[in-house]
């Protein structure tokens, strides 16, 4: 089913202990419209400048990504520069946010992204993002929500205003917590879903994510890496795994979000492994299946049966 | 089958942002006694002084706890004094360590416990370790070692060369980066495995463990907690579950494996409710086996099948 993206489409400048990258593509709907391209047809709605290179274009094309709503209008594309900590990728540093064309983006979607049921407000303005949730014709079958610190600190009455009118929310644990004040993440996920979200997923990083329905808890662990490179963009290719999976098999059952959320978990795991989609860009869908199987390796083991017990001392 | 563990067992005074206690029982024999008498006969190798009260004596036999080996002798028993951070349970300061009686004991292991068929080396003086494994008669079929900051810092020669003659070793994040230097645990973990270990289980504290057994990984999570009271003791009841439930069913195949490691992180999940061993002492049997079903319920999802994929774009 169709899936739609907005977000930033950016220039990044990026130092790790690994190296540094200058002006590489970056930008939260690119990340993640080229992990979910992998599963799902994914229409990207975003705005660049003049000054963004033909090559970055022709990669979104190229990844199956519809850039007719990749608006280019005058002025510098949206640039953000960071560094991370040498012993803690958890740590960063951003160095500068330039907003550039960002400043006076105002979405407009077409009659082909009115009708889309899958949704994904990845991280940008609140504003947009309502933007574009009001331009939809029907609800879409699921909206789903990704946002970042700088909007959960300044901004949180825009922000929960479009909270309220979505399925899905992704906040990593320090976002979360920040949000609701509150210091444990059972509770603080009661807070969000109590909020409108049905389905609260909390990322943390190399320690795994866990997913919140009703009643349901759901916990995937990341994919183990030897050497993380870069996490800029994981989380949105972890979004874009999610996503990509369910609009891809148009299945929203319990055991659909369960593995929708191990598919996020691989593609996380591709994300960190390069600067910018360096590594993304070498993968191929049976790469995915290989990692996706590993993680059904490391995760399953024999249920108890109804008349069997643990092991019990016999005094 | 037999399962003997050496230790200690103390008076802890601690201090959360739930409350205080002052010379509760505690211990890493201790703890790790406790829990693992709900999966097999359990006996225990230790010292206390003459101020022991023998109100614990009789809530370690109550527990089905052997204390055949837990010597009573003149002086004051091992007392630790700590206080956890308000806003961060992985932070703690340790205020006080007396060591009393604990600084000249001389383990002398009886000939049941020396046919003891599964060993766990607690948290202890490498040193007292030695002493232990020295005097079994027979190389136990399994031999698992915990140890903490303290010795990796200070003692890592007396350390290294117990850890080349035991098994299993488990080692929290922070502790098993600073032994090793490496700031990967994949890495880190075959560096331990390379000294001799064949199993390694990193525990990651809320964010659940990390078995690395050869070629094999596992992924255990932690059960959520709504409220963390004390985690002090956490680590033994963790391993106590763990060696508790592989003794308790004498199977060591990978699956059994498994299921040791969630049954510890069930085990884990409730010391961490309660001070000391006060929730612990409240549970049954049933209610292990629900935290185990309920791990089940958080982590399985369906495999790929052999000719299945994941959804795929068509482009």
């Amino acid at each position: 089913m169709s899936l739609l993206v907005v977000g930033t489409v950016a220039y990044d400048s990026v130092s790790t202990k690994s190296g540094h990258r200058q002006n590489a593509p970056g930008g939260s709907a690119f990340y993640f419209s080229i992990s979910s391209s992998f599963f799902a047809k994914t229409s990207l709605i975003g705005v660049v400048g003049t000054d963004y290179s033909e090559k970055y274009f022709s990669m979104l094309k190229k990844s199956g990504v519809n850039i007719d709503g990749l608006e280019k209008i005058n002025g510098e594309t949206f640039r953000w520069s960071g560094k991370y900590h040498d012993d803690d990728f958890n740590q960063r540093e951003t160095l500068a946010t330039h907003l550039n064309v960002l400043e006076n983006f105002n979405p407009i979607l077409n009659n082909s992204h009115k009708e889309s049921k899958y949704l994904f407000l990845a991280n940008i303005d609140p504003k947009i993002q309502t933007q574009v949730l009001d331009q939809m014709k029907n609800k879409p079958k699921m909206v789903a929500l990704d946002t970042m610190n700088f909007w959960i600190d300044d901004h949180q009455d825009k922000l929960s205003s479009v909270i309220e009118n979505v399925d899905i929310i992704f906040m990593d644990e320090t976002e979360i917590k920040s949000f609701t004040k509150k210091d444990n993440i059972i509770t603080a996920a009661q807070f969000v879903r109590d909020l409108g979200p049905r389905i609260v997923i909390v990322k943390k990083g190399e320690h795994g994510s866990i997913m919140f329905n009703e009643g349901d808890i759901f916990n995937a662990p990341a994919f183990p890496i030897e050497q993380v490179i870069d996490p800029t963009g994981a989380g949105d290719c972890f979004a874009g795994g999610f996503m990509g999976y369910l609009s891809g098999c148009d299945d929203l059952s319990p055991q659909s979000l369960r593995k929708a959320l191990i598919s996020a978990s691989v593609m996380g795991s591709f994300a960190v492994e390069g600067f910018s989609t360096e590594k993304l860009s070498k993968i191929t869908h049976m790469d995915i299946e290989d990692r996706f199987r590993g993680l059904h390796g490391m995760t399953n083991f024999d249920p108890l049966k109804n008349n069997e017990s643990l092991p019990k001392r016999v005094s």
